[in-house]
């Protein structure tokens, strides 16, 4: 039990990660963090969230920057702050589950390149997607950080993530991350989670919760009171809306009380003024589903997947049926066993939802990500499945219940052979692994020299592709 | 004493008038309330401000708007929901102080059009100034809410607010308003003084805080929870930055709680939906110094202040020298007594401190301004001024101590006289009260059918004048 009830509050800034992320398709190139990295540095954060979630991803496909010597730059750039990482457990940065050997090389490739902490997630909550993962940052002598992914349901209660919690630290967190990925957390609800969560486990608590909805400098100052020591937000230059709460704002809110961050306005609002002319560059990034919109705390729906059902309803003509939509998404979701949404879970529900809608009768036409999901690809799902759901759609065939990676074999020797001597080392190895096509395309133009990042767009050209994940 | 701490808060939305205010520049014209009026007619708000502030400045000055012609069609397009306006005491909505004969009438004729419910505020706090005007309330049946000006100072206790606060009521007032024109509260602070407020009257304590540094929804927060039940807030098309929190983040926020507004967050949505496309009509008043900006809780300056200083040392080839001002504000404001920083006062103290920096010695020139104000022309200062810089000023000129308008000679008779046949209404001779210049061009105008509402700028152009209060 934390009893730390005045002890100052620690701020974890999500600017060089999360914040472009969320707010201008995580295209923010490695040049415009450097020059700015000593006066970061100086501040005194607990931790520099600078690597994971969509960057890894961004990196190779749009800026043909290798993500790799993003990280190793950053480190010598910020010796004195430790820098956090945010990696999908068993998917690691990809977008399939990896084999035991692929996880503990890549942990340990991050931990020694420079990551401090590991924020380790699964999306259905399924801890067994982040076993291998956790052993490895342990074994890496890192700081492993076990996440709640928050959702609402009717099966996720206050103990549901106690449950959650104290598993993880049994499996070695060394903290505990509550990941409102959505922005579904309501102050009062904050205040609960947070309280039981201080009372349930000894090791610090951290809230990361996205300001969709206008609601997480809310949730964090009851978090806060409720005995959260740690909170994520981003520099004012790149906050609010579908990113964090301003770290500038949240410092001067705890000035003066027990709770003071001793954190230095002044340089913070510096920081500020360097990013704030960074972001024009990238103004043809910015997006109007990024701004504050309260529709995920009426329809549970998070901003980015809204946005990208209104794409698929329009490309089909049938705008028009998106109320229907929305109104089938917590349906499929119930069919499902409530996973929280959140990549893969919420593209896999969401475009069922759709198809359920367009075809005129629910589960006449069946995705195959549905499939695999029901056949135990993913993991776990958080209740049971509707049995006749599961029926139509894989009939008799057997339910995987284990763990998923179990089904795997080995792989880093063959990825090893694949690649080739297009791989100048591990860390190569493991960028092919990511992104099979996109990797091999990248080593080779980094090979002969061919590289090119994407040109930035004008500002009117209304922005360009984005990453498939959020976080 | 307000014992009501598990009853509903009440909204009061100020996108009709704060909102657009604060954000483009108080550009927002009738033709386009008008349409979604039966909608915020239909939400049950406590009260929709839609007049008062800069709204009637900007009416003659720019849109060639009739203001009371906005008021009865506003009146008329909300029957359901009481209204509201922004009042600045004897000043009225001009910029100097009017005899009482001129506030009584102003104010019956508001009443008459429509007002339910007036806010009236004094920049000094100097009670006398407010006499007259929450008089004519009271007399006309409508809702007296006594103003406290929020400021930081070391003579700007929790005692002198609640002070105020008591001889508020003791003057009639209905409901007293907390107004954080600057975003200078915290959120424990307003913890600590809505407390204060619930505890030393019976009447309501309304909460007008402006997000400017990011803290107002915290404050909010924190306010509900000591007892307030009143809260100011802005759709979020119109919401934060120098604005309010926005309307549907602190519906959300309460939901499902003993605060909960029971507001519909569907509703409120299809309103945002409204505005944001308004907004967009209006891009050419955006401005980057609305934005969050946690200066305010650096320097307790005013964003809007600080631009204003930035473009005055601009001018002068001064530029460098502008953290000097900002060394030099507080100085200048301890040497003025104190006075809270929003028009004039800021205006008065901005340019006195600035005068002090380019001079190179202080009050070596000094502003009429400050003389008028030294001499007791704006009301008493909220502590003693500065002997020496009074005589430096002023040398021993007498004084006056006494209520402002005590020194005025009724006027509406020779405003009448003035005006002659260009009014056609005693509306008419208060637009001429309030712009000697601009209201007889705007009535003469009106007469000869010349009136041409300003063309609304390409947005590239960097938005137009603004008017000179804040509020
Ligand atoms: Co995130
Ligand atoms: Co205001």
């Amino acid at each position: 039990m934390n009893n730390a009830k005045t002890t100052p509050v620690k701020i974890s800034d999500v600017v060089l990660r999360d914040g472009h992320q969320s707010l201008i398709a995580t295209r923010m190139r490695t040049e415009d963090m450097l020059p700015i990295c000593a006066k970061l540095d100086a501040i005194g954060f607990h931790a520099l969230e600078v690597w994971g979630g969509a960057t890894f991803d961004a990196c190779v496909r749009f800026l043909k920057e290798d993500p790799w010597e993003r990280l190793t730059s950053l480190r010598e750039a910020l010796p004195n702050t430790p820098l956090q990482m945010l990696l999908r457990g068993q998917n690691l940065l990809g977008y399939r589950h990896y084999a035991d050997d692929v996880v503990e090389r890549f942990v340990a490739r991050a931990a020694d390149n420079g990551v401090d902490i590991f924020r380790v997630f699964d999306a259905l909550n399924d801890l067994r997607n982040l076993e291998t993962a956790m052993k490895a940052v342990k074994a890496s002598g890192k700081h492993a950080q076990g996440t709640i992914c928050y959702t609402v349901s009717p099966v996720h209660t206050l103990e549901t993530y106690l449950e959650q919690a104290r598993r993880l630290v049994d499996m070695g967190a060394d903290s505990i991350a509550i990941k409102d990925m959505a922005g579904l957390l309501t102050p009062y609800a904050t205040s609960e989670l947070v309280a039981g969560l201080v009372e349930a486990v000894e090791v610090p608590v951290h809230l990361h919760a996205h300001a969709t909805a206008g609601l997480a400098s809310l949730c964090q100052l009851k978090a806060v009171e409720a005995g959260c020591r740690h909170i994520d937000t981003c520099n004012s230059a790149f906050a609010n809306g579908t990113s964090h709460p301003s770290t500038e704002a949240m410092v001067a809110a705890f000035q003066g009380t027990p709770y003071d961050t001793g954190l230095d306005l002044v340089a913070l609002k510096e920081i500020g003024d360097y990013f704030r002319e960074v972001r024009k560059k990238y103004a043809a990034f910015e997006s109007e589903y990024t701004r504050e919109d309260v529709s995920v705390q009426i329809w549970q729906v998070p901003g980015g997947m809204m946005s990208n059902l209104a794409n698929q309803m329009k490309e089909q003509n049938a705008l028009g049926r998106i109320m229907d939509v929305f109104d089938e998404i917590p349906r499929v979701r119930a069919d499902l066993g409530y996973p929280p949404l959140v990549t893969p879970t919420s593209q896999i529900v969401g475009t069922q939802a759709a198809m359920n809608v367009l075809t005129g009768e629910r589960y006449k036409s069946i995705t195959n990500e549905v499939k695999r999901y029901l056949l135990g690809g993913y993991g776990q799902p958080p209740a049971a499945v509707d049995e006749e759901v599961r029926r139509k759609a894989i009939g008799s065939e057997p339910v995987d219940e284990g763990r998923p990676a179990d089904q795997l074999q080995p792989e880093m020797a063959r990825l090893e052979t694949e690649i080739g001597e297009l791989a100048e080392s591990e860390e190569d190895v493991l960028t092919f692994a990511m992104f099979p096509d996109l990797g091999r395309d990248f080593l080779k133009g980094r090979r002969d020299g061919t590289l090119v990042p994407e040109a930035i767009p004008a500002p009117s050209s209304g922005g360009g592709e984005r990453p498939v994940s959020e976080g």
